[in-house]
């Protein structure tokens, strides 16, 4: 149950700098590495001699090499070279629309003449120098769209993260769930409450008090396939919330790109973009290391909670007014889905 | 194939005093924890919310709370309370009758309105100043009959248990079966042999001689749905046995609750109750930790026959005078287990 | 898909020197013990009583001891004794011939009344003063004609193990594939090339200068159900190859011994047999750690390559000139294996 002719983000490049990474999407085997011209290749990680796959060989000019019997690759999934062999009438394997941009690999997972690199959703904060940008990959044992749920009913964030960024006002405060397109936007906004220990933080880190009340907010936008982005933020109270001059603000991104492994496994790509201090590298790597503690806290219950799914499959999710978010979510999804497999 | 109108011993009372306890019983996934007033409490370890289990939230006020968003549930499994939500019309889940007492949880996992906490075994030993008791808890892959077959047949002490409590003389006495309504007891006496280690060390923690022949007995009493008592003693020899004076007997009841986990597995509630030196702890955590030991042993043997069984399903065991007991549990059990499922 | 009326190699003695050794042969769980007078004996690793594992027991005066409750096993499959019990009628197990012979022990998986230690293979290098042998056992997650093709494929030797044995001039020199009845012979000589890591080692061990040109040569013989055997060696160049006289040569005969455990994974007995220095057992050490450490290299790439042919099963192989042997080695066991199942 997921949507094939879109993309996903698949891994970062330093996942392939030594050799090439084999990883499972949507249920295929992909081996992406740097072909001919230092562009990004993928194909299919099945060498089509013996069945081998390519993750275990390693570059030769571009060309990936089986490390079993030596057949040479090309991008396009066409075999290239094989010692003592006429390799122009060897099987073709898969090659797989990819695009390297805003610091990750993007794939596709459906119909190569329909990938359009224009659909890759706009990221104004990366490869820009006002934004500082950090974060790191998770490999969750659920299906893909219990993260989505988490993340687009943020009021979990009390329980689960209850020492971090949870606290008692997310659930309190009302939220809206608005759907525009195939975008999904749910908002909630905290005026006059105590900020929570990472936003303490990043009120010192943007040299702003940070024993004052505040206002604070989360815009948490769902777009097909599977991300979703939240623009979240803290600004002392009353100077205008989001809108407030930047010397009374703290805000970022929190960016969470799923990726589908198999039905009930799931790639996490977390991370935070912040409008502050860019270049501050070792508050890159201090936040990181936090929301990387903090996330984790999700990977038990949503790993317990798809194995009770699993048990008891005949049972009915609820659809509270916060889980709006998700819900919508898997609407658009499940129509996109449809779509895709009848027009096929 | 297990009975579900029982009561079972499902864990005790440490085991949650921190967190609620999840623990699958006959298959069913529930959740331990000390709810309004202290009493315990067991619902479905499954937040009928998103399906969160229960036992990674928390108590409150006497209260389950779910660790995910914070749904309250009652011990009656009606949700309590939710913030921001009526809760009135969400979805219950099933809760099961649940009893502390004798220092164990026992939980009926049938239809509720059967239960009777008059049918939890009468346990003499338990909450006596003249008993002591230690015992612990391991959970082995296996079918639990195949636990009742092990201890009602102890001609497998000399085998598996040849160091510590085997001695040739197990599987020489003569042994008798004795099938008493729902009771199976088994029985054998051997008259003036060598104590074997354990019970040298029991006779010299009695101030006994531990260097002189002994009367062993070992009276195994089964009772639904697979609680096995066993009780066990040496005596200095000709002097009744059984029914020597204290001053000439060590004795206890080996105490094993068997509790099914899924059709392969099981918790096993073992323990030793004795009737000298109640109150010496040492003694008690001494015994623990040797009766642990000879018990670790019976592990490996049972997941190696579990998957002996697996591969070979077609083939019979044998039934033999030494078997009798377990036999005949299993001949209990099966009529039970029909007449539950046709009256239901 | 193995064949069963034919001789596996099960294990070797040391194997069973201390305690009987139970493993699974085609599918087979099989005890392996020494009998009485000291012969090696091989029957079911369940006891006809409850389905325990023999191999968790004991050998008492040859026979075979149940470690659950003490039934004694003949080497027959025919029980022998039980305390308190009489035996006569109790049900038999399957026992299999079984040869100890040149340091393994033999197994014969199919019916025994058709097995002739006859048509164990002759292996002259073994018990011969004038050879060395020393090998080991890995256990690896692929079906055993993945390692036949493996073996009798040794262009990969290029790829998996290019820094020992490997070298480019094994993909360029010209193979050749001969069927002889049920024997597969594919051979490779490579003319006046530099001698790889392992062989510049051997040469050395050999008292021959390393750092000449040499002929080397491959001489790869599968014979069913999957055993290839590998004559290997380096000469100086111009001496006459494979006939050179021996004071110009280093070479050995390369052993591998495949025993499916089930359709998925195998037993892989391999080693090395000298011709050379035969009583030096630091070499033979030295050799085995290398061999040892070299074969491992295929172990990660057979796996792999299994798990991609499960995913994928509707794939065919290739079949190039390289791959003759393996296929032609499939060829043969196919058709013995069609054989079996159609007398049967």
């Amino acid at each position: 149950m997921y949507l094939k002719n879109c993309w996903y983000v698949a891994c970062t490049p330093d996942e392939f700098a030594e050799k090439p990474l084999g990883r499972k999407i949507c249920g295929e085997n992909i081996v992406f590495y740097r072909g001919k011209g230092g562009e990004v290749a993928a194909v299919e990680d099945y060498c089509p001699h013996r069945g081998a796959p390519f993750s275990l060989g390693y570059i030769e000019d571009g060309l990936l090499v089986c490390g079993y019997h030596g057949l040479k690759m090309d991008s396009d999934g066409k075999p290239a070279a094989m010692p003592g062999q006429r390799t122009d009438r060897f099987p073709c394997i898969r090659s797989y629309p990819v695009v390297e941009r805003y610091g990750f690999v993007w794939v596709w997972t459906g119909k190569a003449d329909q990938a359009d690199a224009s659909s890759i959703p706009v990221l104004k904060w990366a490869d820009s120098p006002d934004w500082g940008y950090g974060g790191g990959l998770y490999h969750i044992q659920c299906d893909y769209r219990l993260m989505i749920d988490n993340l687009m009913d943020l009021t979990h964030e009390t329980y689960v993260h209850s020492t971090s960024i949870g606290q008692k006002e997310i659930d309190e405060a009302p939220v809206s769930t608005v759907v525009d397109g195939e975008t999904v936007i749910t908002s909630r906004h905290m005026d006059n409450v105590t900020a929570p220990p990472f936003w303490q933080m990043a009120l010192r880190a943007n040299d702003l008090a940070d024993d004052v009340a505040v206002d604070r907010w989360q815009i948490c936008r769902f777009t097909p396939p599977s991300h979703v982005l939240i623009e979240v933020g803290v600004a002392h109270a009353g100077r205008g919330g989001m809108n407030a001059a930047p010397q009374y603000r703290a805000n970022s991104i929190v960016v969470d790109f799923i990726t589908p492994e198999t039905e009930t496994s799931m790639w996490y790509f977390w991370g935070m973009a912040r409008q502050f201090k860019p270049a501050d590298v070792e508050l890159t790597d201090s936040i990181r290391e936090g929301q990387g503690r903090i996330f984790a806290e999700d990977l038990d219950m949503l790993e317990c909670q798809q194995r009770n799914l699993l048990q008891y499959p005949e049972r009915r999710l609820m659809k509270l007014n916060i889980d709006a978010g998700g819900v919508q979510s898997r609407r658009i999804l499940d129509r996109l889905i449809k779509a895709e497999n009848t027009i096929t």
